[in-house]
């Protein structure tokens, strides 16, 4: 099976890395983008016996500042 | 407009992230985790005066090493 799992901070967290981007953005002309949040994603070859959800939850993200969302492919 | 613009590692390129990340998730138990590759995302505002697809190409990813992905949200 495979999945990706998309991992980002939660919306009241600050994104330092995500407005240095806009900013970097901006000082290249491009004055039109207005936000830039950045997040990561893993792409996982599993078997069935493996409850990704779990793994997700306790490795690939910090419950604490993240939110994680799981697409089956 | 928004759009999460997606950057990955070319399949011919190796990702010892994901490498290590599967060996980690493997050591502590999930054996059935087969391969993992990770990659980045950006979710962008902006106005309709900007061409997300230049941008993503010149700024947010390595065109040598890097696939992008846009998806207008």
């Amino acid at each position: 099976m495979k999945a990706r799992v998309y991992v980002t901070f939660k919306p009241s967290v600050l994104d330092p890395q995500g407005q240095t981007i806009r900013a970097a953005l901006n000082g290249l002309g491009h004055k039109g983008i207005e936000e830039v949040r950045q997040g990561k994603f893993f792409e996982v070859t599993y078997d069935a016996s493996e409850d990704l959800d779990a793994i997700s939850r306790d490795v690939l993200s910090n419950p604490v500042i993240e939110d994680y969302r799981i697409e089956i492919l």
